[in-house]
């Protein structure tokens, strides 16, 4: 009557690399283009470089207020002798920024312009051809790339964008993601709740962060404990999107089927990674694309999203993870933690005599409130088993102690 | 003929001190609150603590999957002397998560049953009441604080919100921004550019970024170098927002009224402040709402807003920083920078044998392009002069260099 199998826990590199490496063979990774206006193209992906269609700036123009002169005239200026030049003929007053015509060449601030009266004013030292005038080009040449491919548009990048004349760019499509929680048990949060009926809010938490890494996210409607309904659900996904993502139903309990319906359907790569808290993850490929099953414990389903899809969305995209932040402190506490696998421990901070110390917030996979109560994450290696009070550790920060 | 002053240039952090006790003064970080569906509060800043209104989890469930006891049942139980168990009067068969009904009160992992017969099984050794069983509230209690006031709200705290029972929820309402454009010079940037005419791009870097700090933006018209006009403007905008941006105009030369025309309808705090690219930023209040002059300059906009509207924003919503990341490196080349000012350079990390190589980017304010191709920030103090090459520096990352 042998009812479950114990998983064989992989490594979590190892586990990343299986799963990526399957990715890189099935083309998943090279990500469709289309075109997009730029003023809409902020927080996208460029696909190809983009190249100045004009100079910026596409005149010459000034870096001061002051006059624009020709600088040959000034070469005997001096204060024993100085140059006295008429408008409109010898200078032209310019403010910062305005177009410097033929045939001056040169600015001079206005702190060191004499002036006389209307239309004359005399200069007491030479100016050099060019200098205060900021030339054609200056920001970027015609033909000179703006952007290059696999860039994150930010505010800026529109403005140079703009500025170079682009109006619309190839950008990489986002992939069209859809997630289906799983459980005869779930309901939705706002329904009536008897015991052993659990609201669904996983989908939100996949909600957030695919929309924030750049995943046209969509929440399919609850699938039930049930291979066929599991079976057809991912059927009738797979025509309209990218990548399947299915909450719960990991593990090897009564109602855990998400990996024998993805071996049925597709292959599974990888089921169970060795860390904690969520190692029942299911990696696998149906019709050349991604699923990934996602524990269905709150935590362990938030731990899937930032060591699965997120890096998965950045091999998609070509982008380097965003960069973290770190911080020092000490552990308040002794922590024990689980052999054999990572652990990735919520903990909170606080002010101390010597620097910030760390306290582990209770909670296992369940308990929401360890991730929303913590400043950081702690990442025990597979192979410590304790640590003492009082060790150094480096904290990964999700916000700001205050 | 004079027709410029030098402007007093403010240290820095004094210029924020002084206007943010203005802002204080005048009630500006006072921030109206409005109710939300939690559904869609994701990002948005609460305003007052969420409590729950019932506890979660709100029965008792099992942690494993595996059969629910009563404990006493088994205080005898060992090796020798297994105790036997007839469903459904002594035990009940249950996966993880499921309710643990009375009078049930611990689960005795699968793989520690021996199972006989379908209906019977043994224990072989005792279990404590409790064990292996979510007690009721165990992720909150009924009534206690799912998430506090002034706190941003991520995706698990939308998911742990609804688990609670929250269905809406007081946020900070978004303070309601407009930008003016200003100068003559300006046209879109789809438009023909003859010589003199500058495609107005920095609105789309204010537009970017103020959508990113929880600004609700509007662009306002481009305003022509006439007072007049740009009275016209604020005062236009005064009924409809709580806060006045305003490019261009900032610094003293003829087209230069920003200052001007806030003295007029309201007071400047500060004008001019000590750091490069930027100095000529405008920081008043008019009818106490904020109005800030950014610079014309791209680079030196960017920093405006980075150096005011940001941590501005952060107060209206009582945030601490987002954390930044940094990393260190070693000037390749000497670094002159400007003295009595802070100088803020944009720089590209290469890898060197011993680490980060740093290198200026060329570019005063005028050039996006330094921006966009830096890696990072590197701060030069005001009593800086000048950096040797070689020197250590730490530098804020803007982007992971690859």
């Amino acid at each position: 009557m042998k009812r479950r199998l114990e998983i064989q826990l992989t490594p979590l590199d190892e586990a990343q690399r299986l799963f990526f490496d399957a990715l890189e063979q099935a083309g998943f990774f090279i990500a469709p283009e289309e075109s997009l206006p730029v003023r809409e193209a902020l927080g996208r992906v460029s696909n190809r470089a983009v190249h100045a269609l004009r100079p910026v700036p596409h005149f010459r123009s000034t870096a001061m207020d002051g006059i624009a002169v020709r600088a040959e005239q000034t070469v005997s200026a001096s204060e024993q002798m100085p140059v006295e030049l008429r408008e409109p003929d010898d200078f032209i007053y310019v403010d910062t920024g305005d177009f410097v015509p033929e045939p001056f060449d040169a600015v001079i601030m206005i702190e060191r312009v004499r002036e006389l009266e209307s239309g004359r004013v005399q200069v007491t030292q030479p100016i050099a051809s060019g200098k205060n005038v900021r030339p054609v080009g200056e920001d970027f040449q015609q033909g000179e790339v703006i952007i290059p491919a696999d860039f994150r548009i930010t505010p800026e990048a529109v403005g140079a964008l703009l500025n170079g004349g682009a109006s619309t760019m190839w950008i990489k499509r986002e992939p069209r993601v859809i997630y289906f929680p799983t459980g005869s048990e779930l309901v939705m949060a706002e329904s009536e709740l008897p015991p052993g009926k659990i609201p669904e809010t996983n989908s939100q938490i996949v909600k957030g962060y695919l929309q924030q890494w750049g995943g046209r996210i969509e929440i399919g409607p609850l699938v039930p404990d049930d291979s066929m309904a599991l079976q057809e659900a991912f059927k009738s996904a797979l025509e309209r999107f990218d990548m399947l993502l299915v909450g719960g139903g990991t593990s090897m309990g009564r109602g855990d089927l998400t990996a024998a319906v993805v071996s049925q359907l597709g292959r599974v790569i990888v089921h169970g990674v060795a860390y904690h808290p969520g190692h029942p993850v299911v990696l696998g490929l149906i019709e050349q694309k991604p699923v990934i099953g996602l524990p269905g414990y709150p935590v362990a389903a938030w731990f899937g999203l930032q060591l699965f899809v997120k890096p998965l969305l950045e091999r998609y995209y070509r982008l380097s993870p965003a960069p973290a932040s770190f911080i020092e402190g000490r552990l308040a506490e002794p922590i024990k933690s689980v052999r054999g696998a990572i652990e990735f421990i919520r903990v909170r901070l606080e002010p101390g005599a010597d620097g910030w110390r760390v306290f582990r917030l209770p909670g296992g996979a369940s308990r929401l409130s360890s991730l929303i109560r913590a400043h950081g994450i702690l990442e025990i290696p597979e192979d410590v088993e304790s640590l003492p009070a009082e060790t150094p550790v480096r904290i990964r920060l999700l916000r700001m102690p205050s």
